[in-house]
């Protein structure tokens, strides 16, 4: 069994001391009453939510896993979820991050990502159900028109019902534009949606009494590929005019899946075999309205890795500490004892380390891409708000595809740790592992955050986004130019900025020549870029220990994790860009 | 599901055309029959056990797993493992490298190390019970005394019994010196052995009527640590003078442990208590004889990880070929179809060849070891005995190590090209996942080989198997030095090969100032010299195809990924590099 511990110090640290998130978040519209001792006690509540609600159902919840009932098309999920959801909503967890007037708290974004890691670390699958509903939630808000927010999303908001992003068919993955879930109106303004939808997380499960289904269908007249999709609410059950619920709607879940983790989250097929829907947002405009709420959700599948990251260091440190085999390459380190810890090993200490490292770079990246959604939404200048936008953009693949991949080695070395009892089941490892293998393949695949970022948000977007970015970067490099502390970080720092933004620069000119050049980079680009912009969070990090009022072993433990970043972690680039040089020639066609 | 195919093409290209194997057997000791024509023939028969035999038994004994019975202590093992073992006992392939006199085939241990990986491709599972049996033949081969042998060692050759080595304690795991498992003289020449073992893999099983342990436990008057351990033989059942069996012995299992994967497999608790057993070999030198096997059990864990990637290839591929979704960057290649194939995007070819480049080169490196250990064991004169013994000792930890570390890297890729599908159990691909997770923990963890590399091969024993390795690639790299086809590989291979003498030389010294630097370095040591392996087995290979008669499109394959592996893959050495450089004063302590 695992344990677990909100990282309260970690989380303060990075939100206070190296993001200065008191400051920015006060200054904004609305955020009067955003102070450091308001965050603090939301997240010392969450914290306890998670310790004592959530993480004690992580194991079992595995091991349970959901069930299906056939004859009844329902789903019943682990014990201890629909309490644990109970008490999400009665500390009005549901609507933290939503406007006051659909009867949320209008608090910060990046706060809403700081309670995120910490639910998600307590139970991921269990995490699942509300976090579907806050994607739900943005589509309503956004694109929904005032009877709609009215009727379903203030029942979500207040947590009595959740939602549903349904996208995916079985012939239409990263490619939506073939989906075929069919849209016909009928008189009353309403539609019949038919069709199968596949891989919807919480889509029938036994947590609220409700449950709002957000779909993507094609209208009669519909243009054939991704312009001619639309988004329609589905309700699980049709509403009466007071907004109480009425008779069952035509949909219904024809299976759950059997997957490698995650098995406490209901992943169901959905059959909609004429539902009553409503349209929300303009005809043949849906796959705009989705990719709205595709960043808060790619950022929020980041954040599912640094969760599971952190809980899996938390545990393989901890018996790093206990466990007593072998003596050190020195000499004995504990003489009376029969063996030392494992913390004498330095290689034991790299994969901590590496841990380490992946964990607090990526909490500092998530959280600061988090802040700059806040500034875009409510900045009080309009240029401010545009430059928050567009690093946003620029952000959002590499803080879920990078941190997701990253994820897979953070979690792997923390089973590494514990040797053959790793592999236990009962050791609760193996379960990060299994649960983080997910996260670089739902919300958009790895590879597709690679094309989206290079593609997308480079090239189409001429790279505006990265360019503040580095701008942001040479002046945190300036500005600590003459730090001695820092000499060891920023000199590294800004070379290997420079050394990105020339190779941003040839590339964009291959792939000028040759579209499949961007194809052949992408994903090297993505991990490169990703490493610079953890980099830079670890140069922050280094430079905020000094103001912070933390112990000295908690200022150690920062500077240390730096200087390993720089000098064992950052090195990955040369093997990137050996790989992006390599080109496409690199990659001839396989039959 | 997943489907296999044994890949006897490139096994023989392995063998024939890039190693020779055909010349250097038929000119060993006892070679003469080892003929093309015979090894070929046996492989075949090989694969058609393991594609029509252990195969499809590969997804259901994942997921039925074993089943213990507390009450009679029994364990019952998946539907089709049982009648899988009866054909293979029957077709002798649990003594196929075994002497003859002990009613084996005496073939070569490189053809028994290419059957391996066929039928550890079609089940991981179920190979684990008849590869434990190989560890204990081996051990009471060379340790057991000639009543010993008959009594116990030719049941295990003929099938008709499993072996096990009972090594772990939950105390005891990297450093066996901990371990407690007493065993006390008796009058009649015999020992109680006293003790519980943990790990233990077919401890117990319904495929055989008895099973042979090995056991390391305590004499009386031993030394403490590890030069105090001697090694015994238990039977689970008391045997009668004619060798039938009598009653129970005093050993049971005691529980099977629930594991993230090779679910099929028996992993289990030993209880010993005063089981009568005997001493293999000298008092307190238990240790010794166990490491005299360990080569055996490391390459063939070296294999897994091949046969692992290998089928996670397989499929993979085929779903790249099928699956149709988006189109090419460069416009549609299948304009008649609603998509193109996932094999046009340059990113998924990545992920295939970087599969490829790892399945193959493995194979070919894994290959090569087997085949030094025929040349150490039957080779006419004796330098070329000594000289292939040094290249077995030092090749060892990096086929074990480094394969079984790629082969997390090939199934996870194998994995994400199907998406959100390979999450999903019934598809299979997670399941590889899942079963490759072990391979770097048993046996040796990973720090253990890399440890075993650096610290006893290459500084103890002052790195005599790498120096005969690299000259062997120096003098390819000559031959071959003026080959216009062969350009881009020789260079590179030369360069990086130099830099590897000069690393471990300065490496060296570093270490003899402060031995941590061995701990600091070592993992990254492993990895470097994997990957300067694997060039070297890539620019054989790459070598080889002029000489060979496939088709076209068989060389051509094997020559683009020998160009990706060098141009995107052996980069990885840089990174590494940096790492080993940066010492271990990147690793500070963690308290």
């Amino acid at each position: 069994m695992t344990q677990y511990k909100a990282p309260l110090d970690d989380l303060r640290f990075a939100l206070y001391d190296v993001l200065g998130a008191e400051a920015t978040l006060t200054a904004l519209q609305g955020g009067d009453g955003h102070t450091r001792d308001l965050l603090d006690a939301v997240l010392e509540e969450a914290g306890k939510l998670s310790e004592q609600v959530l993480a004690p159902t992580n194991a079992s919840g595995d091991e349970e896993g959901c069930h299906f009932d056939k004859a009844t098309q329902t789903v019943t999920t682990p014990k201890g979820f629909k309490e644990a959801f109970r008490q999400f909503a009665e500390g009005g967890w549901a609507g933290l991050t939503m406007a006051e007037h659909f009867g949320g708290q209008a608090l910060p974004s990046v706060l809403g990502t700081a309670t995120t890691e910490l639910f998600q670390s307590g139970n991921l699958s269990w995490s699942l159900y509300p976090l579907l509903s806050e994607g739900a939630c943005h589509a309503l808000e956004l694109h929904g028109n005032d009877w709609q927010r009215e009727r379903f999303l203030k029942p979500i908001v207040e947590g009595r019902w959740t939602g549903t992003m349904c996208l995916t068919e079985p012939q239409a993955g990263s490619d939506l534009g073939l989906l075929k879930t069919r849209a016909e109106p009928t008189a009353n303004n309403t539609y019949k949606i038919t069709g199968t939808k596949i891989f919807i997380s919480a889509g029938e499960h036994d947590l609220t009494e409700n449950i709002i289904h957000l779909v993507l269908a094609r209208l009669p007249d519909a243009p054939a590929g991704s312009r001619g999709i639309s988004l329609f609410i589905v309700s699980k059950f049709k509403l009466n005019d007071d907004g109480s619920l009425a008779a069952r709607n035509a949909v219904a879940a024809g299976a759950i899946e059997h997957k490698m983790g995650i098995r406490g989250s209901a992943t169901c097929v959905m059959n909609f075999d004429a539902a009553e829907g409503y349209l929300i947002g303009q005809p043949h405009k849906g796959l705009a309205a989705m990719f709205t709420m595709m960043n808060a959700a790619r950022l929020a599948v980041g954040v599912q890795g640094l969760a599971l990251s952190e809980r899996a260091l938390q545990n393989s440190l901890n018996y790093a500490r206990e466990r007593l085999q072998s003596r050190a390459l020195s000499g004995a380190a504990f003489p009376d004892k029969p063996a030392d810890n494992l913390l004498v090993q330095p290689d034991v200490r790299r994969m901590l380390l590496t841990q380490r490292a992946i964990v607090e770079g990526s909490r500092a990246l998530l959280l600061y891409t988090a802040l700059q959604t806040d500034i875009e939404a409510r900045a009080t200048d309009e240029a401010a708000r545009k430059q928050a936008s567009e690093l946003v953009a620029f952000l959002i693949p590499i803080a879920k595809g990078v941190v997701t991949e990253l994820a897979q080695e953070s979690t792997k070395e923390a089973l590494q740790i514990y040797g053959g009892h790793g592999y236990i089941a009962e050791n609760g490892m193996e379960q990060f592992v299994r649960d983080a293998r997910i996260i670089t393949l739902y919300e958009g695949t790895t590879g597709i955050q690679a094309a989206d970022l290079l593609g997308r948000k480079i090239l189409q977007l001429q790279g505006v986004g990265l360019k503040y970015f580095m701008q942001e970067i040479a002046a945190f490099c300036q500005q600590h130019a003459k730090d001695e502390s820092l000499r060891s970080l920023i000199g590294p720092l800004a070379t290997a900025t420079k050394q990105w933004g020339d190779m941003t620069l040839q590339l964009a000119q291959r792939v000028q020549a040759n579209p499949e050049e961007l194809g052949a980079a992408a994903t090297d680009y993505l991990y490169y870029s990703g490493y610079i912009a953890l980099a830079y969070m670890w140069a922050r990090s280094a430079a905020a220990v000094s103001a912070g009022n933390q112990t000295a072993a908690f200022k150690q433990a920062k500077l240390d994790t730096a200087g390993f970043y720089f000098s064992r972690i950052l090195p990955r680039c040369l093997t990137h860009q050996a790989a992006i040089e390599a080109g496409v020639g690199s990659l001839p066609t396989i039959i």
